[in-house]
């Protein structure tokens, strides 16, 4: 047995099962260890709460003199809205600290560790770093490239259709593919759908899971401000909804258009969203991941701009045929296979009937 | 261990490696046993050709005496273009048969355990049944049914296409994804596609596998007859070519056009084919296993006759997008969700970069 992934493997656990609420922070999880007793446990619950490493170390008390600690993250070394955990590591007497992952901000990497080991303590780095990595894969691309983690997700049949060829849609998956949707909607920061999703479906776009769950914020890609005041997203304020509109939108229909309070309106400087202008302007908006539902053109627009970090496809063993009927990805499309967008497959999966696949762009 | 399992599972691998090379007969191995020595073994080689049981008696020669003989599927009653295998195995001596499938012919079954009894040997039956039941399947149901088993088989990307919107098709899957169709090819007693993608892409059909392999029976389905006389499949001679062609058709079209001799025309009683009628036609010609490649028309009226029996679908880890890329069945489709086909995930599994998956409608 491997004692520090022994350990380490408790907090990647932990931090694992708390993605989704703590956004846009990264998840984490911190243990501590005294003669081979845990005597202090901890996780970043929320934005503005504690750090993973105070709530260990609080629990921990006294027990923390002398012990390890095991953290899935470098420690912080920054005044944030909570004081640098780099500090309280080394104020509560900590001799060793194990860490699993990187900040993955270059101002701040390696700054958490140097004032650990200027403070005395022995520090170790690498441990299931691979696994800790993974948990925090869209916050590390949102901090690296200044644009949300775009996952894009379909449901489809074996012949790749979304919908009959008149527009029936409910449900080509099953029960479960379809929860296991919901809580990719309770992981993202935001969910995006197109206008004519709206108006075919007039969708609420929350995470709906029995025990709950956190909501997206809900953007819907609407160049003409098409969006009807009685659509459900009007009516529920669950959570935000950002309504993206083109410039040709005018000064007068936005005034008419009189929003509800959630409803925010992100009027863009071109007559049709810039896929990579919106991304960056919704990260600078804290979202750090994107789940991108639908339909074919919105979807095909992140295509051609190359903006899909990871596809989730859930596949029902079915065949709809139909020369009209729609697939996951339609509009323009890429002309010559040579410029299609390659993914290498990360995961797959059966759920009850249906196939689930996890592909994700290379280098992700 | 399960003695019986031991040796059976061996005849069943046997059998396995046989798949495609028996056609339209069942593909069969018999091994023959005594004192826990192996003394006979044999396969079916070919249609015409001994049965494996004989092989594997004559091998063991006066071993088999007081011998047992584990064979995949019931042994034969009846005189064919070989002796009855069931008079061979009491004629040689064997004291104990085990069997594992049953001869699914109802006028057939249970004849050949008969008169093994009736000759004084013991049986023993369902050992490994399942396993060697899965071999056969394109044959029992042919038989039972009286049509080929129908394999719908596609390589498509993540979003659903065969072929990007220029048309461009050439490969959207790896290397083993395509050499693992050519088995499909070796295995099948016909393969089929549309005029279309002949007019298109001119195809050879043949199972290009490194080493040889059985070419199925190449059908086109042209109801005009618009085969050109310079396709690949009107020169190539490796396998017979048979045209499905509507009754529009005139008999001096049919003159013109002047076959060569390994090209016949199958002329329909209507306009254009009914796939029913059509699958009982080729199955009075022994085709037992019928592999539809395309194009996504063709598909469709398989599917919407309700004439697939088993998907096998390729899916590379790529977008490509498109209102006007071809998906694996176009057509008219199927209009309402519960009319759809369902199948049942039966395998899946990774081939290089790419997903393979294989589903089989219920109750096959």
């Amino acid at each position: 047995m491997n004692r520090d992934r022994y350990y380490m493997e408790l907090a990647v656990e932990m931090a694992q099962k708390t993605m989704g609420q703590t956004d846009p922070n990264p998840a984490v999880a911190a243990v501590v260890v005294k003669n081979n007793q845990i005597v202090g446990t901890g996780v970043h619950v929320k934005a503005g709460e504690p750090h993973a490493e105070v709530h260990a170390l609080n629990m921990a008390g006294t027990h923390a003199e002398d012990a390890e600690i095991y953290v899935t993250l470098e420690p912080c070394s920054h005044y944030g809205r909570t004081p640098p955990c780099a500090d309280a590591i080394v104020a509560a007497g900590v001799k060793r600290a194990v860490i699993a992952s990187f900040d993955p901000n270059p101002e701040v990497a390696g700054k958490g560790m140097k004032k650990m080991k200027d403070g005395g303590v022995e520090v170790v780095t690498d441990v299931c770093r691979e696994e800790a990595d993974a948990i925090n894969r869209p916050f590390f691309h949102y901090i690296s490239k200044g644009k949300p983690y775009v996952r894009l997700k379909s449901a489809m049949s074996l012949d790749g259709k979304i919908a009959t060829s008149t527009g029936e849609s409910q449900w080509i998956t099953g029960e479960r593919a379809r929860k296991d949707g919901h809580w990719y909607r309770h992981r993202s920061g935001a969910i995006l759908v197109g206008i004519n999703t709206v108006l075919t479906d007039d969708p609420m776009l929350t995470a709906r899971l029995e025990e709950g769950g956190s909501h997206p914020v809900r953007i819907v890609l609407d160049n003409h401000l098409r969006m009807p005041r009685d659509a459900k997203l009007m009516q529920d304020d669950t959570s935000p909804v950002w309504i993206v509109a083109g410039k040709t939108v005018t000064n007068k229909q936005l005034k008419e258009f009189s929003a509800p309070s959630h409803v925010e309106i992100l009027r863009q400087s071109e007559e049709t969203v810039d896929i990579d202008v919106f991304l960056k302007e919704i990260a600078e908006r804290k979202i750090s991941s994107l789940l991108v539902e639908g339909g074919g053109t919105v979807a095909d627009s992140f295509v051609r701009s190359r903006n899909v970090d990871e596809v989730i496809t859930y596949i029902a063993p079915k065949l709809i045929g139909g020369r009209k009927a729609l697939t996951p990805v339609s509009g323009a499309g890429i002309e010559h296979l040579h410029d299609a967008m390659s993914f290498s497959v990360v995961h797959q999966d059966r759920l009850g009937e249906d196939i689930k696949i996890v592909s994700r762009k290379e280098g992700e």
